[in-house]
């Protein structure tokens, strides 16, 4: 008899992955040869006698979705000779947050991960509680992950996750990158492909599930139901209504949406790349006239760019901004300069656009 | 002292867009000439010497929306040498439809519009009631549209209506051009810019406000609040329940958003249609080592085109339809053949990919 659906579910997503992991660990590590095509096809275990087993940990709250992720990992890892570690953050946010922390150390243990550690960080202000707790836990996670040496860090987001990061980033209406969720697979300092995401076709019923049929204890974090936070109302009530609404198949078409509008997203920004050079003047200035004749789509690509060059922040710039500056190209009537974020100031001389500071 | 707020922003909105539909008659109408650039600086009188003033027409349920496009074109229509007529379909569908119908006629001929006339329909069940109701509708109005020689038909859809679509297109998870909602400017039989919808960017309740303050009777569809229907469901329920959780901005937001997905998909389908020349072998082939080289969003729309020209039928191709189709070139490990709808068929065959009928 085979295990619960649930588990062998959780299991396969992170069989999955590991592999994916070891075929980068081999890509980087194996010597170059004279056909690089080989690499990729050599035994794992030619590869391992040059180098220690690699190390994937997994970022554990303690919740269901993250508890299931590292049973899973337990589970998986020593069959592909892969160590498996545990790292759970401590935000400090809650009383006994420290104690909670502690005993996440304690069940990820009794799984088996070494190392199994807690980490405490300061949460700053910066972009909302919900912006600063997360760049508190993931550069407590990069640092964790740097001083072990981990080849990966695996992450317990799932496909409901998803669905609610694709509404959070609708509600914001600045485009589809917006829309496109979180990734796979995703960077941190000196490691583009640091971090995984397991379980984001998995819906949070199998996790949970997973983790009552292994008899895992889990903790539900109060901050998920507190109306205080976007995200949990949008949990709570939000995407309930929608689901009512428009029937059961939302979030996987959510989910789906984010995958879509990543690649058509990935590809507009390739295509505004290559066009921004052959847009650009000896001087290297933006020709209006040959910004005109592309399609609007990839224009204002290369607009947002251009302002992000010249010095506005990214997170302050939005679509009425670039609207704005695409006037000065499509409905040209003589209009001064325009003021955008980061004292960036956008005009049009003799043709050309200039975007500069100051 | 100007009219109300509400009342200036719906004329506003419709002046505009009859000083497009006059552009659009004047390039049609006006003779060619060597220099083709002069036509479109004629000024208006001129071209219509030679043409009798041509009319514009509203599409009017009697609802809040559409009564206020009625009235503002009725003010606007003339002061351009326009002429103004509206159209209400009766749909049959409820008790008293007919009487209803010809109530609005009244209405309309007391803002001056002419013709002003009830068109009764007979609505199928294809594609579920809302889908039958709309054929049945714009078959009617393109009818109508042709009948009288109208240069265009308004539509009343309001920025609101334009938010429940994007959710719509949203709950079919089938990418970005779903997503785009509703054209400002679309098309009817032989006729690529018929429907104009000129609240596209304004509230419901701006509209509403502009028939109140003009003592303008309107009708409350009960459709439009029967929780059977999809759209009223998500009007009363699902919107509220997302805009509670993500704000008021999200109206705005998802409007924002469709313009966006729009322009994206467009070029996007542009980017397709070109590059699918280039991935074609001497027997017109798809190449599947040139498709692989391709942006994944490129070639899923190439394989998308290439399955509804084998005849696939569009509205039933779905995203997994095409991922599969997309396994034969990005997991080919020898996989058989594909079944899509319409009996259509895609295979790999000596690296070339084949996908036709039976």
């Amino acid at each position: 008899m085979g295990p619960h659906p649930a588990v062998a579910a959780i299991r396969l997503a992170v069989r999955r992955v590991l592999h994916e992991i070891l075929d980068d660990v081999l890509t980087d590590h194996t010597p170059a040869r004279p056909d690089p095509a080989r690499s990729a096809i050599a035994p794992a275990d030619t590869a391992y006698e040059q180098s220690p087993p690699p190390l994937v940990l997994v970022a554990c709250s303690g919740g269901a979705d993250s508890m299931a992720l590292a049973s899973a990992l337990a589970f998986e890892a020593p069959k592909l000779g892969i160590r498996a570690g545990g790292i759970t953050v401590d935000h400090g946010l809650q009383p006994g947050s420290g104690l909670r922390a502690a005993e996440v150390v304690v069940r990820l243990t009794e799984l088996g991960l070494d190392p199994a550690e807690s980490i405490g960080v300061s949460v700053g202000r910066e972009g909302g509680p919900e912006a600063a707790a997360r760049d508190a836990r993931y550069a407590a996670l990069d640092a964790a992950a740097e001083r072990h040496g981990a080849a990966a860090v695996l992450l317990g987001h799932t496909r409901d996750d998803q669905a609610e990061t694709v509404l959070l980033g609708l509600a914001r209406g600045s485009g589809i990158r917006s829309l496109s969720g979180m990734a796979a697979v995703s960077g941190g300092p000196g490691a583009a492909r640091r971090y995984r995401r397991p379980f984001l076709h998995l819906d949070r019923q199998t996790a949970r599930r997973a983790c009552m049929v292994q008899s895992l204890p889990v903790w539900d974090d109060p901050h998920n139901s507190d109306p205080a936070y976007t995200r949990s109302r949008l949990r709570q009530e939000g995407l309930p209504a929608l689901e009512k609404a428009l029937g059961k198949g939302v979030v996987e078409a959510l989910a789906r949406t984010a995958q879509l509008a990543r690649d058509d997203a990935d590809a507009l920004d390739a295509w505004a790349r290559q066009a921004e050079a052959s847009v650009r003047d000896a001087a290297g200035l933006l020709e209006c006239a040959k910004l005109y004749a592309l399609p609007p789509a990839v224009r204002r690509r290369i607009l947002r760019r251009a302002a992000i060059e010249a010095g506005a922040p990214a997170g302050s710039l939005f679509a009425r901004h670039i609207e704005e500056i695409d006037r000065l190209i499509t409905g040209w009537r003589g209009q001064g300069a325009i003021n955008l974020p980061g004292k960036v100031v956008a005009r049009r001389q003799g043709g050309r656009l200039v975007i500069r500071q100051g």
